[in-house]
């Protein structure tokens, strides 16, 4: 079982999408495991203040290193004690275990590709996910972590949510079991061409809109032709 | 207002997202608007089909023209209602008006940028964003609505709901009024560097990390010569 863990301000964001198509399924026929945590939940102060203003001046706001930290040890402390049941030997003072990768997301980290989604799901049991807000978090977390800032784009968003759950997906597709035997020959497909599906014409506005007739050739060699002509 | 319409048979996971943090509130002070509409509620047949086995052969299933044609023109049928009660002169056959912009989230489309996000919300009053499963959806789609294939990044995602969400993100930044004056200053620095706030030192599984010196030296010129240096 793969675990995933969201450290973020906005846990019923990851938690509804979570309970959505392929990643519900997965999770109830428990080949993952899909939980968010707030570093709120993790503040010792009155206020439950998670941010506050970067030193040496500036606008904007910057998450608090403690409560990430502790976050992150609450889920490093959860799969730890999943993998104990499960006979592997782990240090006792939540040190990093070789099968977990932390990755803060950030836009000015490494661009997220599908390779490294495959390797995420070779190589890791349990993915620590930290969304912050963009302006940034106190750079001790990303050193204590041993962190690596990832970005799934060059563009600017509210928060790391949305790429986290943008990593979930694409790491959980590569897992063994989550996509039906058909859904995962489709991959090698998605750069093939221009499909089409019934009916073979229809008319929209007074205009007949058809399937080219290539496709209803049967002739195999003709079609492979004609989609490598259209591939971009 | 802007108007944002996602087409996606999962319209729950787009509602849910959308009803967190900066865009709820922008929803709720009617600056934007995001609504989900499903293909599946405009099939003709009784089993509501949207997809179908792909012309020409090959595994996989490519979702059918005409319900997500008829989504599309639900989606702006509703803006044309919108706009003719500002008085705006529109084509009463619902071509596509000029302040519409009609994208087909695909790995295989043209990358979404920053740039992109202060374009569209410049220029456009409505984004219409279909969200197909990777395998595709019936190329008479996009020539009919002179739909741009557009793509979050370079990895592939069960279907385009996160991808949609992520330039709602995007473009909503973009627009006046959605973010407050502190948090629209904060993204020409996105690039800049290591950021800390308070405490100024903590102790972390016995050793203690400190926020660097020059950042209390109150010497703003060395200040700034220090991000510079850590930026990337």
């Amino acid at each position: 079982m793969k675990k995933f863990s969201v450290i973020t301000l906005f846990p019923e964001s990851i938690e509804s999408f979570a309970q959505s198509s392929m990643l519900k399924r997965a999770q109830e026929a428990k080949i993952l495991r899909i939980s968010a945590i707030n570093p709120r939940d993790y503040t010792t102060d009155k206020h439950r203040k998670t941010d506050d203003r970067p030193y040496g001046g500036g606008p904007g706001m910057v998450m608090k290193a403690e409560p990430i930290l502790r976050a992150a040890e609450a889920a490093l402390k959860r799969i730890k004690k999943h993998e104990s049941r499960s006979k592997k030997n782990l240090d006792s003072k939540f040190l990093i275990p070789d099968s977990t990768k932390i990755i803060i997301l950030s836009p000015r980290g490494k661009q997220f590709t599908n390779d490294l989604a495959r390797r995420y799901a070779k190589k890791y049991v349990h993915l620590v996910l930290i969304a912050g807000h963009y302006e940034g978090i106190d750079a001790r977390v990303k050193k204590i972590l041993k962190a690596e800032e990832i970005s799934t784009g060059p563009y600017v968003l509210t928060g790391g949510e949305l790429p986290a759950l943008t990593i979930i997906d694409a790491v959980s597709r590569q897992i063994k079991g989550v996509l039906g035997k058909e859904e995962s020959l489709e991959e090698s497909r998605t750069a093939s061409s221009e499909v089409y599906t019934r009916p073979p014409e229809f008319t929209h506005k007074k205009k007949t809109h058809k399937v080219p007739a290539v496709l209803f050739s049967g002739n195999h060699a003709e079609v492979e032709a004609w989609r490598k002509k259209r591939a971009r």
